[in-house]
């Protein structure tokens, strides 16, 4: 199936970068957040072998910012994830599964620390706000609740070290893992992270302000011209030889996130207050019955899966692919799926329904990369 | 500008009646709901002519439910809007302007009253689940909140009512505006409201269980055949004309119903129980400072409006606009956009800046159709 159009309206929002991303030659958006993700510079192909070898400034501005303020802003923050927060220090960034009562998810944002009464939730798609905004009501928590105008900028590559200590000083590299440092451009102070939806390392800046957008986009591109910068975004073979997951696309709130091997960020004994906890406490100790795992799938490149595709052991169903790709540097299809306890050992073999065809499939010990 | 490439992935989820659409030549989508919803068939023009001429069968699907059930159900459905439900009764639909604690807008759905102890809300474009859980779940109320497999298809034009007597039979007709009853197809209840996103009249089937939908769609078509039935979709420039608001478009969350010109919803001084009531309060006593105006703007068609232009009188931003086309029918330039008060009067001249240019435009006595 090829890619159909996309109609433009004010309700799939544009971004602050938008005006550098369509000079770039954005060729395909997804929507996310209701607002616009690009999807395609050159070929996703292209993207992908840039990505692993230069830098990339992606517009990432769809991650939208849940803010958390007020005294109750901790507590709040506990509520909505079974991750134990009592020992998180201000400028550090948590993935943290977001669950609902019954222990479903709701979304896997990364939540960052700011003070003991403030925290932005950086979510995935989608509309977090509410839930945060619904609980903190109903348990008349004394916190506010907003969308902030916050626009994430991520800069991803293998010299995504260098570009930056270009634009915001050689401090920059110091910045560890999953930290955040306060950095100043153009005499505004920005939150700049290691973090960023790759495996490829760099950052995400947390740009505060939508007319600080452009001018840092350029001050970026400039700087890196020598480094052979480019507009990129989230790249779909990368991030599932990676295993990073997709909210919607590999998991929804039938899920819980021991199904989505999130596990070890689950801390049913000790996240006190979390909602879905009770819910989970069961699913932590017996386990989950079905689990995300990597799948080989044999064969030429696969089409673009749009949909779930079954997966199947002897006739049976065992469990659905959600994600895939041809991975050019594994030699193999790449992907992302859900199975049945009884098949989702390393090594099991599976037939895959794609729409070009039942193919055999192999379940990994692990993503690629 | 003209339309760019959407990618398909998983998170936009396909909708059941979707191999209808790609077999009626779909052109463009858009995404609501995280849900593919049809733009544009033959081409906006055209689509909009042969709706206002004949009979289509729409792919509203991305219209989820959210469905309330359970002995706090109503109490619950009252909590969540200012429009008064107590005289509500079974088989009718209601558009209800859903709130937060701060009167702003989440969503503009139509409830539907099913039983005393259960209710569907058609939703436009958020994610109002998480709202109505939080909400049930921070108040303790005794209701459960799901999304149940009920996809809405809607038969628009003026032969609706003979494609729908041909297929559900006779009675059909009957049915009043924003009524519905329940009919059968294929020995399954269904429940067939007289409602519709457009002005042209026509019907809202809530298809429950995915496996009815093309067997629906497919039965429709073959039974329309002599009345020209084809593929259609929500129309913007028809929409626009007749003052249908979009959420998200013409509204967001710093909304008031007020604003939005739905005032005639809120029944402040009776809804009892409703979550932003108090914030209300003073807007419906004193009225809002800005509001929804239609707008006519001057000269030859104007561009696409993915983003809010500014509307300006003398100089000073007066308001903005957030959907506009031409019409072929009125000759000019429908738009939606919300204005000051000093300057919402009819017959107000203002500026409005397209991405063609300064336009002059005026305000009207009220939308077109």
């Amino acid at each position: 199936m090829s890619a159909p159009l996309l109609s433009p309206s004010r309700r799939l929002r544009r971004t602050p970068f938008s005006d550098g991303v369509e000079a770039a030659g954005v060729k395909a958006y997804t929507v996310y957040n209701h607002m616009l993700l690009p999807t395609v510079f050159r070929s996703v192909e292209e993207d992908y072998r840039h990505l692993k070898e230069a830098v990339q400034i992606w517009d990432v501005a769809c991650e939208r910012q849940v803010e958390l303020r007020g005294p109750d802003a901790g507590r709040l923050m506990q509520m909505l994830t079974p991750r134990d927060l009592t020992r998180t220090m201000r400028g550090q960034c948590l993935y943290v599964p977001i669950v609902d009562g019954t222990g479903g998810m709701l979304n896997d944002p990364v939540a960052v620390k700011l003070a003991e009464d403030r925290w932005w939730i950086s979510i995935a798609d989608s509309d977090l706000l509410y839930w945060v905004n619904g609980v903190a009501h109903g348990w008349r928590l004394d916190v506010m609740v907003d969308e902030p105008d916050v626009s994430p900028l991520a800069i991803q590559g293998p010299k995504a070290d260098d570009l930056m200590a270009r634009v915001f000083g050689e401090e920059v590299r110091d910045i560890r893992f999953f930290r955040f440092g306060h950095f100043e451009f153009q005499g505004r102070d920005l939150a700049v992270a290691r973090s960023g939806y790759s495996k490829q390392g760099g950052f995400e800046i947390y740009v505060e302000g939508a007319d600080l957008a452009m001018p840092l986009w350029n001050a970026l591109m400039e700087a890196g011209a020598d480094l052979d910068v480019r507009a990129g975004c989230p790249n779909l073979i990368e991030r599932v030889e990676g295993g990073l997951l997709s909210y919607g696309n590999d998991m929804t709130d039938d899920n819980t996130p021991h199904e989505c091997g999130l596990g070890r960020f689950c801390n049913t004994a000790s996240a006190i207050g979390c909602i879905g906890r009770d819910a989970l406490l069961r699913v932590a100790k017996e386990g989950p019955v079905q689990q995300i795992r990597a799948i080989a799938i044999d064969g030429p490149p696969v089409g673009l899966c749009d949909r779930w595709w079954p997966v199947r052991a002897g006739g049976d169903v065992v469990g659905r692919v959600s994600s895939a790709a041809w991975s050019p540097d594994f030699g193999t299809n790449v992907a992302i799926g859900m199975v049945r306890m009884t098949h989702w050992d390393a090594g099991t073999t599976l037939e895959v329904e794609t729409p070009d065809g039942v193919r055999q499939a192999e379940v990994q010990a692990g993503f690629w990369a």
